[in-house]
């Protein structure tokens, strides 16, 4: 085997809404507040019930060089087309010679709660129906075999929320996003029976949980004057506190055969994270009745939480510990973190040293099975290699553009870009 | 080698304040504004400037049955003697095989910050001193050659703080405790200038700054209803973002021999988060200004921040990528995670596969190297060994005891413990 043999599946990709996404999914009486993109000087932004939102293109910097990483793109025209182009995105997945992709949202946010806390519920369920319906149908269904799709939430609502699975199941969706914890955004704790319905919707339609991270428990920037790049290498294990509240969370129990995902959260620290929580039970357990029954707490997590990881040689080389049944990869396309067009390369220095059955596990059986996904059927096994895919892409250009423009963290300086940069280029962009 | 052969220095424990300490300490002018016990009802409270503070005994919960460890003791009644009287500490110490010991402190905060931000700051200066005066005579002192002295600074000078290291290096000591994240508390930034001058007394006396866990970023309760359990299996990895901003501070390049320590961060999760530090670096140091030199960000880790487990066998068995020179080990007593009095039973499993020559390193070569800790020639490496501590304690008796008494998380119920009852028995404490 070798690296043309892969199949690759990413349970973490994200898209770009196109300007024309919303209009022709918002039903009738909606259709005039749909959002609109306008032009603000530099800068594109889109209007919800006439408040601005700047996030148009969040860390889409896939096809920059990489000294232009740090700059925030503010208008499609800062961003390669497979961004927010659903033919384009297949031809860059094709180049970096993956299948599959989950893709999750940026304007109504990773978890779908910008649109969830909008004050007129009729409304916003309306632009979660018509976000969800241009995601399945144009998004997901121009190529068909080649995407999960990843529906929104109303998430002020589990009775809504379990509506919508249900909805959206018969339409093939076997994934949803959801905040990994709900609480910061004022909804019922995940130990809330108030859940139930959803949790129930999601197990009876084969529905997995995506939890991103950032969608709750934030990686926190340690103060203004830190330089970024010690905020980005926290970003993955921020999901850590989450991940400890879903392995103590009641839906187990309730659901047997529902599953989470910690979407972007990494792989290698989940066995000291397990062995950690395996003590924290054994040595506490007498005094805090919590009751796993004839588990131990690695056992729930190794049952019902998917991984994934982007870049992780120490995960990959203690597979074991992690659990091989539940680990995923992502590409994270078209953030920053992402090892975009050279995927197959970086995972095969981690993965060379596996079994063939661990590889196929990893790289797409695992993500296969649990998003019930199969591509196979309709494309056929040979065409979906890494070999092959990159075969049909070799007239797409993969070398960096310069210049491609947006917001700059910090202009004329060479000392280190801080988390107060990054934060402040936000906010103006905002 | 086995067991018995063990020699345990523990880099992380904690002492409860004698109802003694300070008054003889203090200055004749401050003398009755020293700290003192008061008895309210069941409890005892430390007064300070007429403000009573509860946590007198913050989680010393060794010698109870675990049943009882979710209790919180609220007078020294409440607790093993070993807490708070230096006679008795030896014993537990010996009874547990354990040679050597750093105490942080509970009245003034594992960071003395409690101290450090009383508004009289001429006062506070004289109690954080009578403090560090009793820790280094009276609580180390009575047992030469068994405790590692930590002192508490004037967090609110740099100056000051330099001072008092320098002052209290004449004294022995080799550490001293700081925060994780000192802007937290409104100070300035690691990344300020403006610590300078601590660093520059630090480097120049060989003392180590240590940051307890706790003491700047927190573990956060995911939420009230979230089972206690699930915050306790965080609390170790909730530096991480600590352990990140310092090894992009300043100070390493200006004072090359500066050391410090992720105190009860655990070791299990270093390996993932140095691969993903040289990731983010390789990935993204093209936009961020960030110059490491020769250097990959996991260098500087592996040369100036020591590390510390209880029991972690995922860590011990990654030792090469942990970095075996600045491993070491702690017991965490008398708080609930603490593996006293089998410590050495623990530990071995950990280390029973490991070369004598690291097992050598991790249980006490490297904090003595580090900590500029010399017992052998005081005591003879031969006293030193856990069957010889052990020897000297067998008429020490360790059974747990019943019915310690203290403030109870929940009355009543069988229903998991949550981080809201935690939260609530403390603040019904103080």
């Amino acid at each position: 085997m070798n690296v043309e043999d892969l199949v690759l599946v990413s349970v973490d990709d994200h898209l770009i809404e196109p300007r024309d996404a919303f209009t022709p999914h918002m039903p009738a009486a909606f259709k005039d507040r749909a959002p609109r993109m306008e032009r603000r000087g530099q800068k594109d932004v889109w209007l919800i019930e006439g408040r601005a939102f700047g996030t148009v293109g969040l860390n889409a910097v896939a096809g920059r060089p990489r000294e232009e990483y740090g700059m925030e793109p503010t208008s499609h025209d800062h961003m390669r087309r497979g961004c927010y182009d659903i033919h384009a995105r297949v031809d860059d997945m094709n180049a970096n010679g993956v299948l599959g992709s989950i893709c999750f949202p940026t304007l109504p946010g990773f978890a779908g709660a910008r649109f969830a806390t909008l004050p007129d519920k009729e409304y916003a369920l309306a632009l979660i129906r018509a976000y969800n319906d241009w995601h399945i149908h144009e998004w997901c269904g121009a190529h068909p075999g080649r995407f999960i799709p990843l529906p929104i939430l109303p998430l002020w609502s589990p009775e809504a929320c379990a509506q919508e699975v249900r909805r959206l199941a018969l339409l093939g969706a076997h994934a949803v996003t959801f905040p990994d914890n709900p609480t910061k955004m004022g909804l019922p704790s995940i130990h809330s029976p108030d859940w139930d319905p959803l949790w129930r919707a999601c197990a009876d339609n084969k529905v997995v949980i995506c939890c991103h991270i950032g969608t709750g428990a934030t990686a926190e920037h340690a103060s203004s004057e830190s330089p970024i790049e010690a905020w980005i290498i926290t970003m993955p294990m921020s999901i850590a506190n989450s991940a400890a509240d879903w392995l103590y969370a009641p839906m187990w129990k309730k659901f047997p055969s529902l599953r989470m995902a910690l979407s972007e959260g990494g792989i290698g620290w989940i066995p000291y994270f397990l062995e950690r929580a395996d003590f924290a039970h054994s040595h506490h357990g007498a005094w805090t009745n919590f009751d796993f029954g004839k588990d131990k707490p690695s056992d729930v997590f190794k049952r019902h939480i998917i991984t994934c990881f982007i870049d992780d040689n120490f995960g990959a080389k203690n597979l074991a510990d992690v659990g091989e049944d539940m680990v995923t990869w992502e590409c994270d396309f078209p953030h920053s973190d992402s090892t975009w067009p050279d995927s197959p390369e970086y995972l095969w220095r981690s993965l060379r040293d596996l079994s063939r059955s661990q590889i196929d596990k990893i790289t797409h059986l695992n993500a296969m099975r649990e998003f019930s996904y199969d591509p196979f059927s309709l494309l056929g096994r040979e065409n979906c290699t890494v070999g092959a895919l990159r075969e049909k892409a070799i007239h797409i250009t993969t070398t960096p553009t310069q210049g491609l423009g947006g917001a700059k963290p910090l202009a004329g300086t060479a000392r280190p870009i801080t988390s107060g940069d990054i934060n402040r280029m936000f906010a103006a962009a905002e």
